[in-house]
């Protein structure tokens, strides 16, 4: 099918054209027309692709998901338990400019999700699957032993989500998008105080 | 001097009005138009106040962070340490709906952030006076002895507000706006990790 493959390829690109776009003039300015520009196409044949700037940017959200989870699955493959879990917040958390850019899109897709329901859901679903994640990993850490401590798996789970979210926020409004390597010192906190309490 | 003092009133009444609003309609059906109506302003009686949305936006959050400030103060007022931590922590989660409808004024304060350097000044210094009140509770507690974990108080502290501010998200975009009861056991997990680890 090889024109699906081909819309999926030009629906991408529009996605980085969204990107570069959204990171110089934000996310209000950045109109269907300055994203067609970007992308190198005429005005109006972004339309087959996303009818609006709301579809383009729910699109992109998801892209930014499922990247980050193609990233999570390479760093925590063969690993199980905390090294699992730490590989995963580092995947999360905003380290580079690439995923500054990508906090960048996540939280006016937040913005948006407050009036949108499908959104919001999207959201909360794609959180409830990390939530499994982190809860997984906790598990496999009470396994082998590393955490014992006398706290509930799932409250540990919802804090740390809470803090990877918190963590975009900071992240897109830093000076210049610069990503704060304060980050891994945070978490690496957390991990030591769970392991500690053990 | 009755006047601004009036003004300081008239301005509060918008705010109200454009929780309101927010809440019922979000950031972007908030007009200008529909705020004046909520607040029983003639069209265009705004402008003295706000002369544009930008700016009563900025003076909400401004407003959230003074009365969470007020709340912080006579919550922690007698107390030092871990007691004083935790109140300031339950003052600043969503865990009624009063503060759920703040974090929905929040996080579109926040994306706007992202392109106003303004702005995200603001936010930053908000962010640092919280970030020192959290280390003066820290240095309480490791003077108390209650907290002796062999973790940097700076990078817990920055790792709580992270919490926090992603606990905003998870509350604006929460079903039908319900504050998450969830998230107090979140910061118990925590505060229990944090005294477990000494």
């Amino acid at each position: 099918m090889p024109k699906i493959v081909d819309h999926d390829e030009r629906r991408l690109e529009l996605v980085d054209a969204t990107w570069r776009i959204i990171a110089r003039l934000g996310i209000e300015g950045a109109t269907m027309r300055e994203i067609a520009t970007e992308a190198g196409f005429a005005n109006g044949a972004l339309k087959p692709y996303f009818p609006t700037k709301d579809t383009l940017l729910t699109f992109a959200f998801g892209h930014v998901f499922n990247r980050t989870n193609e990233r999570i699955r390479e760093v925590t493959a063969g690993k199980a338990g905390i090294p699992a879990l730490k590989a995963f917040c580092i995947e999360v958390l905003p380290l580079d400019s690439e995923r500054v850019n990508e906090a960048r899109i996540v939280v006016p897709f937040w913005q948006k999700a407050i009036n949108d329901p499908g959104k919001a859901t999207i959201h909360r679903e794609s959180m409830e699957q990390w939530h499994a994640s982190i809860l997984g990993y906790l598990a496999e850490a009470r396994a082998d032993g590393t955490v014992s401590a006398a706290v509930d798996d799932s409250a540990v789970a919802g804090h740390l989500l809470n803090m990877l979210l918190g963590a975009q926020i900071a992240a897109a409004l830093g000076p210049e998008g610069q990503a704060d390597p304060g980050l891994a010192n945070q978490l690496d906190a957390f991990l030591t105080l769970l392991a500690a309490g053990s």
